[in-house]
C-alpha cells in the first residue's frame, strides 16, 4: 500500500486571490491545524512578487507552467516560467517528486461555490473527491483528466496529481469571510482523508459520482476592431452548474438585445464571467455533466 | 431661471470599472438614447490608457485630482495630473465652466445597489437625486456637501457639481448585464430630469428624503508589519446601507475569532469589501443617515 508521507498546501499561485495567501499566514502561526500525525504539511506562498502586486502574475500565468517539457525548456524566462521551475525544484522534480500531493488554493470571481478540481483518475485523488463531497455535498466535482506529466498546473508536480480548491464568488484583491471560512473546512476534510487514508481507516464511499469534464471556453462576441459588442445575458449570470439549452439566453449585446446559445445539446456553465480571464474576452466555459468512477485501491502513477 | 445647456457623461474615470466604458460605446453607436432636445449630450472616456491597461490608474486615482488648486499645480506631472487638466480644459475650465453637468458613471465591488453619489445641496441637484430615486426607490442618496472649487472629483468640473451614478457589486474588469442594464436606466432618469427641469414641467418632488452622509473611513486590523489580521465579519459581508450597532460583529480575525464595533453610537456601512481601497486595507465607510432636504428654485453656484 503506498503511504503519504509530505502534502504541500500552496496558495497566492495567483498573486491576487488573496483567500490562500492569508489562509497560509493563519496556519504558520497555527501549525497544528493543519498537522496530521501520519504524514508532514508544509506551506508555500508560491507567487510572492505577483501578490506583492495584487496581480494574477507578473509575465504569465503561472498555474499554467508546470508540464515536464515547459519545465525542461531553458528558454522559457519570464517571472512565472523561473518560478515554476524553482518551485519543482522545491516541490518536485517532476518525474520523481519528493512531495506526494500538492493542495492549490484559488478563488473565482465566477458564481461556483466550492469546485474540487482534479485531473486524474487515480483512486487516491477521486477518493478524495469524494470524500470531501460527502462532508460539503454543495461542492461540486470539476474533473478533466490527462496525463500528469504532460499537466501544466502546479498541483501536477506532486507523486499523485492533486487537488486544486476553487472556491467563489469573491472579487479579486480582497477577502471574503465566508470563502476564507469555507476554503479552510475544504482543506481540513483533504488532510483528513489523506491521514484515514494513511491509516487505513477511510469510511466507505461512493462508487460512482456526479461531476463536470471541461468542453471549451466561449469568447464573447466581438466586432471587428476586437472591441466587446455583447457580455453574458442576465439570465446567465451566476448559473454556474446549471444546464444550458440550446435557444436559451446567452448573450446580451450592449444594445440590449438577446443572443441565444446556438450550440445542439445541453450544456453546463462553469467560470461564468470570471475576471481572470476577461482579458482574452472569455466569458464562461462549457462543461458536460459525466459520472465519475472511483476505481479499486488507490497506487501512485 | 437657469438653464441646462450642456452635459457631459464620463466613463472609465477608473479603467477598470467597465461598465462605464461600454455604455459610452454603446451610446456612440446609437447617439438618439442619450440626445434630449433641450440641451447637448457629450460622451468622454475619461482615462483611457488606464482602461487599457485594465487597472483603476496608472499614478494615481484620477478621481481625486479635480480641486482647483491641483488643476493649476505645475509640479504635478503624473499620468492622472495631467489628465485631470486635459479634461479640465475639455469640460471645464473649473472657474468657469463649458460643461455644464458631469455624470460620472462608476462600480463598486460593494454590494451597494445603485448610488446617487453628490457634494453639492443645490436644488438642481438634489433634485436630480430625488428625481432619480422617486423612478427607482431602491437607489441610495450619498451625500457629501463640499465647495465645488475645492472638490477633488470629476463631477465638480461642470457648472453644478454633478453626479457620480455607483451601480455594484461587480468585480473589477468586467461587465455584469444587470450592472450595465442598471447604469443605463439611471442615466436615462438623470437625462429626463434635467430635460424637464429646462422645459419647467418637472414633477413634484418630496421636500425631503432620507440619504446617507460619510463620517469615515475603517481600516482593517493589521500586525506590526503591516499585514492583514482580520477581515470584514461575514454579519457584515454584503450588508452596506444596514445599521451597525455597538456590539455588532464587525471584524473576524484569521483565526476565525470576532471583533465587535466599538463605536458608541449606531452607524451605517458602504464601501464594505471595496477591492479598490484594499490595498489600503480599507475594509469599509461608516456614514450617518441624515435628511435631505429639496431647498427653492435651482441656482447656478
Amino acid at each position: 500500500m503506498p503511504h503519504i508521507k509530505q502534502v504541500a498546501i500552496t496558495g497566492g499561485t495567483h498573486g491576487n486571490e488573496l483567500t490562500g495567501v492569508h489562509l497560509l499566514k493563519h496556519w504558520r502561526s497555527d501549525p497544528a491545524q493543519v498537522a496530521r500525525s501520519s504524514f508532514t504539511t508544509e506551506l508555500h506562498l508560491t507567487n510572492p512578487r505577483a501578490n506583492g502586486l495584487n496581480r494574477r502574475y507578473i509575465d504569465q500565468d503561472l498555474n499554467r507552467q508546470f508540464s515536464l517539457d515547459d519545465l525542461n525548456n531553458t528558454a522559457l524566462l519570464g517571472y512565472e516560467h523561473q518560478q515554476a521551475k524553482a518551485l519543482n525544484a522545491l516541490l518536485g522534480p517532476k518525474e520523481d517528486p519528493r512531495v506526494d500531493f500538492v493542495i492549490d488554493l484559488h478563488t473565482t470571481t465566477a458564481n461556483m461555490g466550492t469546485s474540487l478540481i482534479f485531473n486524474s483518475e487515480d483512486p487516491l485523488v477521486v477518493g478524495m473527491a469524494f470524500y470531501v463531497q460527502q462532508q460539503l455535498p454543495h461542492a461540486k466535482l470539476f474533473m478533466d483528466p490527462g496525463e500528469r506529466l504532460s499537466d501544466t498546473f502546479l498541483t501536477s508536480v506532486g507523486r499523485y496529481n492533486g487537488f486544486l480548491v476553487e472556491v467563489g464568488p469573491v472579487p479579486q484583491g480582497l477577502l471574503r469571510a465566508d470563502v476564507y471560512n469555507e476554503t479552510q473546512a475544504v482543506v481540513m476534510h483533504c488532510l483528513d482523508y489523506l491521514d484515514a487514508f494513511n491509516r487505513g481507516t477511510l469510511p466507505n464511499l461512493a462508487g460512482q459520482r456526479e461531476g463536470f469534464c471541461f468542453v471549451e471556453k466561449v469568447v464573447l462576441p466581438e466586432n471587428e476592431q476586437g472591441e466587446l459588442t455583447a457580455m453574458v445575458h442576465p439570465d446567465l449570470q451566476d448559473r454556474d452548474y446549471q444546464p444550458i439549452a440550446p435557444g436559451d439566453p446567452f448573450f446580451m449585446t450592449l444594445a440590449g438585445d438577446t443572443l441565444a446559445y446556438t450550440g445542439s445539446k445541453v450544456v453546463y456553465g462553469a467560470f461564468i464571467n470570471e475576471a481572470a480571464y476577461y482579458d482574452a474576452h472569455v466569458g464562461l466555459s462549457l462543461m458536460d455533466k459525466i459520472q465519475i468512477e472511483l476505481k479499486s485501491e488507490p497506487t501512485a502513477d
